[in-house]
């Protein structure tokens, strides 16, 4: 028996699965005719902004396909960079990019959906809501293996397979930069001008920026969550894979990664099934029996591939590949729980933040930047642990295979994210189209457990994203043949330097970013309330195309030179004479290091500003228009690219540069 | 000839050279009877701080003490952790002590000394204020040589000497760390009640904090700054020495270190004179000459110092050494200058803050934290350049000489450094004591100087506690006896993460060390100004002691824990099974780049805030009273914390723990 078509067969099953979802959310009614108007607006908005975006990425994608095909003509040779590299990198791409866009086109569906179902009943909406996530969970973990499968069907060759990486990688990239920078422009813009200058609510209709503020929490939260997880679940099988045939494994080493993945799959499918919708279910409820069915699943099915597969003595037994895996699965657990603690309303984190904002805007900023810091230190704990007991028990393989089995219920980890946004878009519509104030109360509630996911996806996925990439890390060093990579050689210690320095250039690029964009649309909402007559009176409508096109514009225009820095840094330390492929070495790690931190700090500080002022609202320390108040706004706002930004960029950052450094290893030896 | 005595000799020079300026100043008028009191009650009030600190330092140090007089005969060899080890740290704790205790006590009369003489002319001030920091400057080199001097005649014996470095990083941590929490609560205190509640203008004698507030600039900026200079200086020498004897350099290379500290003071001494102060003078310009002067005799002497001393060819030849300690000094005067760039309102990153500051605090965040995250570049650059020059002229004893080349002036440094919150209490004493306005004029202008310099300093501090952390690193690695650190070895990459965390978690923790202190003077202010009749009215005095009181109590019982931290941390890792000596190799490296990084972009962001917010005041985007002012003020109160607490603690975090692991590195074997 062929055990490499169960892969790529469960993927196609996944893509069954999300098809047939997709069917049922269609199958639904998108209510009445002004629903279905602004539903098609953001639905315009947001695949127009896909397209314009990937057709950006053919130029850059083309360009790193020729570098790839001519340095692969050049160096041939049966150890080097391989011109069939450029196939498997453009696959890759293709790949990621019909997962987002799948994805994307179902949730802008799902929305109004969810909106008109909530007129009916709070778990029929949930129903719809998760649904539409779970389209793209499973479109990401489809894909994932479908393309897999074809890459390693095609070349069988670790050398050209990485090239998938790097196709899912650099798509992810822009994904996640050009996503990030497009959402908080429109959000800051929404907000500024329309909440603080004009005084009127969010998402109201006359808001110019309100259908780019929906359009944005699309674009960032379903396609850039899905890309950085896409990339991330992608890689650590890519390196499992790599590690196993430098290591020697076998076959069946080789092929462990892929089938712990299909097995995740089938988990993940069956969890969906205990996401509860009868009546009287609770959201918060439902959503964590589907994810803990799927883990448990998922766990048990590891340890019958594991200890299956695997010899039961030698160096890398099954038993201790199984361990090393349920360790990366329950550090990605915990992480998320941790995430939990320090941003949501409901523990001291936050609340400390909130009592600092009676003192005013700084001691708000303080104490949010205060929590952000002390909030790296679990995680760290946590994954060092997950590290030590995976190499501990498993080696090198070991740590690939935690990274893998963290990711293994990926297609349940982002059903349940991708819900936030779809809920929260469920309650704009709702709100834009004058629905019932009892429908925008139960599309509320869907929003705020989605805000809870949302922060626990998002420190899943930076604690995924630092065991892929260092296990990416460990499959680069084996390809690039370094045995050493001494922190006593200078040559490291200054690539160590510049890595760690690196996600800091990276952040401010990013953040100085949505600065330039969100004062574009500042711009274009004043004025648009300015010039056009009978607006604020309801009597006109807003030019919304106008700002759509602002933020699009400037999230393609503002996403290259970043991308551009996290391809071309690598490559200029490994060619560079005095520094080389050890002091590349130090450089990942570096990056590895600095980046993880700051990513944690920088999406715990904005999770936990934003709560803070949730928790004012609700009432606390004065509730809304008090001082507190304000001061807690300031600090959301300050937290809007801290978190949805530069934070979830750097996860890409840091695989990127590993992968780009594993791609072209071969040409620094 | 014995070299060895020259070293002391001009230790007590320097120390003579003190002891003038000293008596020079204090033979000056400190003019009418107000000002005499509002001096005296500064003066009493740091002084009484230092002996409280000092107080809770003795148990400290009694105890550190102990633990390595007991480990040392526990463990006795030759190549072990000697008990003679606790002598040297205690003597080396006393210089420490000492240094900041004479530097104190003259800038304490200096400041009144120099507002009277303002009442003459601005040169006169400036001569008193830059006299005053010199002595602070050449109580440190003096004291340094001297104390090393006799430790080296005492037991001549690297392991113990080391002990030596450890005391000045025990003084160093406090001074800084308490002084930073001091200096910072004072302030937010004194701000945000008397400024912007009572609305009273800065340095009003009717603020209860505002004697605190005085008090806290030379608690921070010139025991504080002028502690952690002292540990680099003597850290960088020390550091040259270990890695001389067991690079096997010899006699020579063992006192090279030491010689070119000796030239570095005298060439000090002689830039001293160079900062003209007669007529017509420019004080910025004044003290850069004297800062070139000092640079150009001690790259010459250096010069001959390495030519003589080391031979002309083979591994480690003096043209090489020369080399390497050029770079390092190159390297450090070029990040004093990209500092400047960028906190200084003269240029484009502190102008873009002001322009954000138009739309509101949260956009004047969001660009000052991306300016300093920006502003790590050029340093990380910088460093990297001459990290590299120096080994590949010189190996590790290159490195470490690159340190002792770029704190040669150190005297001349601290100096200029503490020259300014010279300039800044004289400001204030001339505010309190309501003289002539042209005389605050004139102190205001000296303290604008003061600002630069010391923006200057303290990228030079973070500067040379990088490189004497690296320096330290290397000798720490020859200690315990390691060829290798391995980023390929899972340990070491635990290491590394846990390493890159703690500052991180030690900046939170002296963060909200700063707001909780702040939250008790600002009650405190508030308690005051309800409860004395006739205090806004200026009939009745405020209780300044009992607010000098809670910034004094809450430094001293705040800096206890993160103090714990950076000692145990480095002890526990080396000692941990499964984690050892290598992983605190990768502790150290995590921490040196994570540190760093983060030192750059607190101290930079927090400059630049507070540069944007004066740039607004000297009349742009509004001036004054407008709203992009009251954004700035926000920016510059988080800036605070930043800049004075957290971004310069971390300079010590870093050396601190690198001295405790080459002390401790025997256990470790």
């Amino acid at each position: 028996m062929n055990f490499t078509f169960w892969a790529p067969l469960a993927g196609v099953v996944a893509l069954f699965f999300a098809f047939y979802l997709a069917n049922r959310i269609n199958s639904v009614s998108a209510g009445n005719k002004t629903m279905e108007e602004i539903a098609h607006a953001i639905h315009e908005g947001a695949m127009a902004f896909l397209f314009r975006e990937y057709k950006t990425l053919v130029v850059f994608v083309a360009a790193l396909a020729a570098v790839i095909f001519v340095a692969g003509i050049m160096t041939h040779g049966a150890e080097s960079l391989q011109p069939e590299t450029a196939v498997a990198f453009v696959i890759g791409a293709i790949c990621s990019v019909l997962a987002g866009y799948i994805g994307m086109n179902v949730a802008t569906k799902a929305n109004v959906r969810t909106a008109n179902a909530a007129q009916e009943s709070a778990n029929k909406a949930l129903g719809i809501a998760f649904s539409g996530g779970a389209v793209m969970g499973m479109s990401v973990v489809g894909l994932g293996l479908v393309g897999l499968g074809i890459v390693t069907f095609l070349f069988d060759n670790p050398n050209v397979v990485n090239g998938f990486a790097l196709g899912a990688s650099s798509i992810a990239l822009f994904g996640r930069v050009g996503g990030g920078i497009y959402t908080k422009a429109a959000d800051v813009g929404a907000d500024l001008v329309g909440k603080v200058e004009a005084g009127i609510p969010e998402d109201d209709p006359r808001n110019p920026a309100v259908i780019a503020d929906n359009v944005g929490d699309n674009v960032g939260d379903v396609a850039g969550m899905g890309a950085d997880l896409f990339e991330s679940y992608v890689g650590s099988i890519i390196a499992g894979m790599a590690l196993a045939v430098s290591l020697g494994l076998g076959r069946n080493g080789i092929i462990l990664p892929l089938l712990i993945a299909a097995a995740g799959i089938l988990a993940s499918i069956i969890g969906t099934f205990f996401v509860k919708t009868d009546e009287g279910a609770n959201a918060a409820k439902a959503l964590s029996m589907g994810t803990l069915v799927a883990s448990i699943l998922s766990v048990i099915a590891t340890y019958f591939l594991t200890t299956n597969l695997l010899p039961a003595t030698g160096k890398v037994t099954g038993m201790g590949v199984f361990i090393a895996t349920v360790a990366g699965l329950i550090a990605g657990v915990s992480i998320g729980k941790i995430t939990e603690y320090y941003t949501s309303g409901d523990f001291n984190p936050v609340k400390e933040i909130a009592k600092a904002s009676q003192t005013g805007t700084a001691t708000n900023i303080i104490a949010g930047i205060a929590i952000g810091m002390v909030s790296t230190a679990a995680p760290v704990i946590v994954t060092v642990i997950a590290i030590l007991i995976a190499f501990k028990f498993a080696g090198l393989y070991g740590i690939a295979l935690a990274a893998v089995g963290m990711l293994s219920t990926t297609g349940m980890v982002v059903a349940v994210d991708a819900y936030g946004p779809i809920a929260d878009n469920a309650g704009g519509i709702a709100e834009m189209s004058h629905l019932d104030p009892k429908v925008r109360k139960i599309t509320d509630a869907l929003d705020a457990v989605g805000n809870t996911t949302a922060a626990i996806g998002k420190g899943f996925a930076i604690g995924s994203a630092a065991l892929t990439a260092l296990a990416l890390f460990s499959a680069y060093t084996t390809a690039a043949g370094i045995t050493n990579i001494d922190l006593l050689n200078p040559a490291v210690v200054a690539g160590l330097f510049i890595g760690g320095m690196l996600p800091y250039l990276f952040s401010a690029m990013t953040m100085q970013a949505v600065g330039r964009a969100a004062f574009d649309m500042i711009e274009e909402v004043r004025r648009q309330f300015k010039t056009i007559p009978g607006l604020m009176e309801g009597k006109a409508k807003p030019d919304y195309a106008n700002c759509v096109r602002i933020s699009t514009g400037a999230a393609l225009r503002e996403m290259i030179l970043p991308g551009l820095l996290a391809v071309i840094a690598p490559i200029f330390v490994g060619l560079m004479p005095g520094l080389g492929k050890e002091a590349l070495g130090g450089l990942l790690a570096g990056a590895l290091v600095s980046g993880f931190l700051l990513a944690i700090m920088m999406a715990n500080a904005g999770g936990a500003w934003d709560n803070a002022k949730k928790y004012i609202e609700a009432g606390n320390y004065g509730g809304k228009g008090s001082q507190a108040h304000a001061a807690a706004v300031s600090g959301d706002t300050v937290g809007d690219p801290f978190k949805d930004t530069s934070g979830p960029s750097i996860n890409i950052l840091i695989k990127l540069m590993t992968i780009v450094s594993l791609v072209f290893a071969p040409l620094f030896m």
